[in-house]
């Protein structure tokens, strides 16, 4: 009988986390949750009730694979208002969260055994996505100097070839951004080099001082990845989508009516409305800023005062190097005495992430407040405590 | 500029049809739908009640990724009811679809290259998901004689090694069955060889004369797939599930996390009522009663005589090699010469689907009816047409 596969996954630590923070709870003790990169806020009002229409007056059943033309006209219109760019509907392909946009971009735009190139830090499932198609995950170390981010001077220093560079701006877990110019580099040096482009862009609209620049400026070439997850709050309708080149819609068509049949009904009938709702969603960024400006604020009070440029998305990402060279057994320890849950750095960072810890600032800012004042009195972040 | 990659998917004819009927529908045409493998009926009214209470009530966030528990006890649950057999919900995983749940098995339970062996007719987007991870599927030639199933027999002449079987009983398109002593023989057969057994069961509950068996009645080996799109009527909510062996459980937690994240939460909110509405479903499958009756009496009056078994499912799948050699063109001749739409067999039959052509009857009778009547005067189903 066959075993699990030879494909490689690596463990996903938020998850263990999670437990570990639900058990606590459970047993009747107090937790902080910074751990979880969802909002703490349900969908906007008027994405519910166009969810309870649909209910009424749809019959919920298989639809276009690249999803229902009125979604995806929205979203064109979206590109039009939110950036000031032109995308045609037809390049835009409804996806099943954004985890089904990566499927569908790895699919359509690598040969196998392709290596496509991810910041380190970078978001875990990128590279368990890319391993499970026997594509390769090239890891980028990127630091603090160039704000987590890859430069096209890093991407030359790779000894072997890649086919493809995927970005995140702002960026999981790190919130930095790639600013306008040197997204531009990255576009070029990889159009230069017969490269593809992909550029995660879930976490715009929450950011805090300047806007994130899409790939779509700037190019008609990229592979643009967005999800209704984040700023428009709705983690778990699993809806996405995708701006794709012209050339790859065919197949990636193809790929979709096979591999998903279509993305969910219910959800793309209900997210029509979500581009409606901009005062609601406003309101939940800041909360964001909120929580931002008290962490930004309190945790180099407490001793963390390395901490990336949140510029955007809802996460700080800390180096607790002075404390620990074991972010697991330090976020363990924390929870444990303060009840205060984040995510070691080792889940975004194979290599460097034992030095690093993500505090999410998506939920209340009651919950952010209490966990600074446990974390006052924690010893685990004293000076001179490792 | 990377263009498309190497991994091929064959072209879904099923969709060209549906388009080329929609386009003749826009225009003021009849059409009498039998193309697509959906429910005309939307989800039983206790599951929409459901999804309303959920969407006042829950977040509608990330759930686990193994799906939520109370719907994970009630599909435990339904095989306790439903076919007598104690299935632990530790071993039940919720998918977004049977789509999810054939990524999730193939990646699961093969190495890359491995081979599948797939009855021929047979789903298409099984082979089609297998290429684009890199497994190869495994034509297996099936004709009228072994009700168009796999035998032990058959599989042995096969050429070259393979690593796991899948069949569908019911069978989309055939509608054909495999009793449980011929099930119990692959069980073994596969048992014997080390090939990982897995049994799509997304028709079960759709039959006519004897009930399907499940292959959890026989092994706790087998990967078993199931949906809640057809019998519960609930295509669009992209939900199914799976029951696997307790040696995977662990590897397609992982993989899950990073592929899906979690399947649609409002969708496993509602779903859990679906095991509520017998009543409800029993009347819809009473509707394919009625609907596969008048076309076994009436096909082979029109000259279509020569019909798979249609057990199970909502399909009759018509030899027409009286009268074609190109059932694409004999397709689209009859849509445009009498508004009735239905699949060419080579969808399902790369090989030997050009004499053949699929008829869904999962639509209203009165549409089944109407269908009968026009194919009564049209030309291409008179003996000697070809």
């Amino acid at each position: 009988m066959a075993s699990t596969s030879g494909r490689e996954i690596s463990p996903f630590i938020a998850m263990e986390v999670l437990k570990a923070a639900n058990l606590r709870e459970q047993e009747g003790g107090e937790v902080f949750h910074m751990e979880v990169g969802q909002p703490g806020t349900s969908a906007p009002s008027k994405v519910l009730a166009a969810a309870k229409e649909a209910l009424d007056n749809q019959q919920i059943g298989y639809t276009d694979a690249l999803g229902i033309a009125p979604l995806r006209e929205a979203i064109a219109r979206h590109y039009k208002e939110f950036y000031g760019v032109t995308v045609p509907m037809e390049r835009v392909v409804v996806t099943t969260g954004s985890s089904g946009g990566f499927l569908l971009s790895f699919l359509s735009a690598f040969e196998k055994g392709a290596g496509v190139v991810l910041a380190e830090p970078g978001y875990p499932a990128y590279r368990n996505i890319l391993t499970s198609l026997d594509l390769v995950p090239v890891g980028l170390p990127c630091h603090a100097e160039t704000n987590f981010q890859p430069t096209p001077e890093l991407i030359d220093k790779l000894p072997d070839p890649v086919s493809g560079l995927l970005v995140a701006s702002p960026s999981n877990p790190t919130g930095t951004m790639i600013k306008r110019d040197e997204l531009a580099a990255l576009i070029d040096y990889c159009a230069g080099r017969g490269l593809q482009f992909i550029s995660d862009e879930i976490y715009h609209g929450i950011t805090y001082d300047e806007d994130a620049t899409t790939a779509l400026e700037l190019t008609d070439e990229a592979i643009v990845i967005n999800s209704f997850s984040k700023y428009f709050s709705m983690t778990g309708w699993r809806l996405g989508w995708m701006i794709v080149p012209e050339r790859l819609v065919c197949f990636i068509e193809k790929l979709a009516q096979n591999l998903f049949i279509s993305p969910p009904a219910l959800s793309q009938y209900a997210a029509i409305a979500a581009f409606e709702c901009k005062d609601e969603l406003e309101e939940n960024v800041k909360n964001y800023a909120r929580n931002r400006k008290i962490l930004l604020e309190e945790l180099p009070k407490l001793g963390l005062s390395r901490l990336a440029a949140a510029d955007g998305a809802f996460y700080v990402y800390a180096d607790v190097r002075d404390f620990t060279n074991d972010s697991v057994a330090f976020c363990k320890t924390m929870l444990a005495e303060t009840g205060v849950a984040a995510t070691p750095g080792l889940d975004f960072d194979p290599h460097r992430g034992n030095g690093y810890v993500r505090f999410s600032f998506a939920g209340s800012t009651a919950s952010i407040n209490g966990a600074i004042e446990r974390l006052k009195d924690w010893p685990g972040i004293k000076k001179g405590s490792r």
